[in-house]
């Protein structure tokens, strides 16, 4: 396939690019005039000339002195970011990352105003921001193939993984740019991903690789130019690691457009559903709740630790579970499946070694209940206070916020859960009927998810 | 409580002393007229004085010179002793415990005759048996009490931990004698052993209790006086270790006559055990077969393993087991309490680190298998062969010999299961019914059993 015929649909034309850049010294023009204690610049992908088309989205930074005090720059910041947006009749918001800064819509385009500190050694930087006029200055100097950069965006979009926000754990956009220039062309990068491993170390300097291994445990690391302490791909999970070289492994293999643009994936009827679940002889039980205003930096990481505290819950009480997934639109709906949900009443508990120094604590511990030896462990039989799950799963849910954050539910979904609708079983399928029909591609996806990379 | 009441019924009485001493008197002229090369004395019980009325079972060891060869000393040793029934017109059998050795009939009398060598240090013995006569020595010297020796054997045999044999795993005569040496009393010794918990060491010398400790793993470690490399207690379970702890505990809280008479357990009635069974919420599953003619010095340790081995594959199956016992009559029944017996029809199985060595070769192995990544570890879903445990102990028992061999079942039961009659959930209580009601009495002892020693 031809790489050409991606880019023709990915890179701005002419006209996208005249009016970008007509936008950027207007912009520019009026931060001057707004204020002369700052000296304004463009980052990001219009910097870099790696942008998408369409994607009319633009980071100015105010560069301060650094003899200004954090207050000062955050209030004098957002003030003259304020000033630029109402300059050019846009509106604004606050949003916070490390420290405020303010994104504002001017007719198509999309600023985000960021204040931060001109620092000349970027590892000496105040705060995370600092590092980014530097970041743009090495691509700019190193990256020979922008529009390279922009197939592999597209190929990350496509997949599923591309941004380093909390809710996707993907590859950001300067990542992108950094592989590009190690590797040269996009080509010879999927070619060598194909075949990385989870511990895979890139850098563009010499460093002791097993310092770097002990001091970085992600399944990328990749060195910053710019700062040898940081892993540019820290945020890079397993999974999505793994996906993208999955990816490239079939690119390589078979490379086709659909890469890059792929079908929207067919949802699930709800009679495949049906067929799917007693295919796999397991129980199904959906948590479903209104999501409310709340951030995705906020919701997906606490919706995360939601499934995990469930399941860690349902575990303890003699309930295995075989897998886990939570979908997010106006509502969000924990899903999981269930290998056992239905326990006898008694549970049988494996105490210490009879030899342990434990052993005795263990004794007195279950002084009430009935303790025998099995092999060489002392082993103590108890009632359970729940045997099916829903039984369970009712009566967490119906738990006070408090009680709830004791079990490790996050404090933004805990008090969501007392308003949450249970299904379990046949049941849930009404559930999915109700949803949007994202929820069964989404299933799809997830029932038919493979990463064998060999 | 007074203990004498206990021993006016375990002693022998005067008349049977005279019996016996003159049945000794007897079989020791014999000896020595049948056979000038050996010098014939009376071990065991009877030697020592700690016999139980009742028992009229004899130990007669025909000590050779070290010089005859151990082929020489089994087959002339063998010879004397069946000379020796003739002539007292018994009937005998050749038995084997390290070497052949006979078992002899004469009236009341059961006498066990055991060729071994006159050895003067223990310490450099040939065979295991040529340590008795040393044993009978020290327990002559120092045994003060031997009316405490009677009540303590008693004790056991009425808790069920009395001999050293492959079905008890309890305690020998040798060890309750040389309890009652180190104690003084039995009062003195429950009092202690009340207290006694696993890696309990007791020497008659002054002994490194760290070197010992590795040395001997057991929960009760007694040094043979005669013999500092021998463990005396080496076969008694754990179990019947915290048996013999609670139950002395019990004993000096509540001195009882019944402590050495208990009264039958009471059998279950089926609505018992099926009440007891609802009430736990469990599932049974009961196998049932032929005992056949098996020594129990083989039958024993073979059903444990078996117990052990259908267990484990169980497990490996998916399906947990709760517990599990077995009983022997002419039938032997295996039975498992289940908390598992219906699987999904697929199974999840967690491989390795995503970052360990061993990753590729999962991924390799399961490349036909749906695999992906939970938290940092690759997973695997494989479709299972067994989703309930009746249709998965159905294909186990009609293995062929070979592959119940393989599967850890001992060669001596592995054929009989092929003819064995498995029964599930409900149904037990029909092969229950056709049981005899010991079964029915070992089961309300093994549902209620608790070895809580605090």
């Amino acid at each position: 396939m031809n790489l050409k015929s991606v880019l023709k649909e990915i890179k701005p034309s002419k006209e996208e690019e005249k009016e970008m850049n007509s936008f950027v010294s207007k912009i520019l023009k009026t931060s001057r005039k707004i204020s002369k204690i700052i000296k304004p610049i463009v980052c990001g992908s219009i910097a870099k000339d790696t942008w998408l088309s369409r994607r009319y989205e633009l980071d100015l930074f105010l560069l301060f002195n650094p003899s200004f005090s954090k207050k000062q720059l955050e209030k004098k910041g957002l003030e003259i970011a304020k000033n630029i947006i109402k300059d050019l009749k846009g509106r604004y918001q606050i949003a916070f990352a490390e420290h405020p800064y303010l994104r504002g819509w001017v007719g198509k385009f999309q600023v985000d105003i960021v204040p931060c500190y001109s620092i000349k050694d970027p590892e000496k930087i105040k705060s995370a921001v600092d590092r980014t006029p530097h970041h743009v200055r090495f691509v700019k100097r190193n990256l020979k193939k922008p529009d390279d950069v922009r197939i592999l965006k597209q190929f990350c979009i496509a997949n599923n993984c591309y941004g380093a926000d909390v809710k996707t754990l993907g590859f950001s956009g300067y990542l992108c740019e950094l592989l590009i220039i190690k590797y040269g062309s996009f080509e010879k990068l999927v070619k060598d991903a194909s075949k990385w491993r989870a511990g895979k170390m890139i850098s563009f300097r010499k460093v002791n690789k097993e310092s770097i291994l002990k001091k970085f445990k992600t399944p990328l690391i990749v060195i910053d130019p710019v700062d040898k302490n940081r892993n540019v791909s820290a945020v890079v999970s397993v999974e999505n690691f793994y996906k993208f070289v999955r990816y490239s492994k079939d690119f390589v293999r078979n490379p086709k457009k659909e890469f890059f643009f792929p079908r929207k994936t067919k949802p699930y009827s709800i009679d495949e559903i049906r067929k799917e679940v007693q295919k796999r002889g397991t129980r199904w039980y959906i948590i479903k709740f209104k999501k409310l205003k709340l951030l995705e930096d906020i919701l997906y990481p606490q919706l995360r630790r939601c499934l995990s505290s469930i399941e860690k819950e349902l575990e303890k009480n003699g309930f295995k579970v075989m897998n886990k997934c939570f979908w997010c639109n106006n509502n969000c709906v924990l899903a999981f499946e269930m290998e056992t949900w239905q326990v006898p009443k008694i549970s049988k508990n494996i105490g210490p070694n009879v030899f342990s120094k434990h052993a005795e604590e263990f004794l007195k511990h279950y002084k009430e209940n009935k303790v025998y030896i099995e092999k060489e462990n002392w082993v103590v039989e108890r009632e359970r206070k729940f045997t099916t799950v829903l039984h369970f799963l009712k009566n967490l849910l119906n738990k006070s916020k408090k009680d709830l954050l004791e079990k490790g539910i996050p404090n933004k979904i805990a008090p969501l859960l007392g308003k949450s609708e249970l299904t379990a079983g046949g049941d849930v399928l009404k559930t999915i009927t109700k949803l949007p029909e994202e929820f069964r591609s989404f299933l799809r996806e997830w029932f038919e998810r493979d990463l064998n990379v060999i």
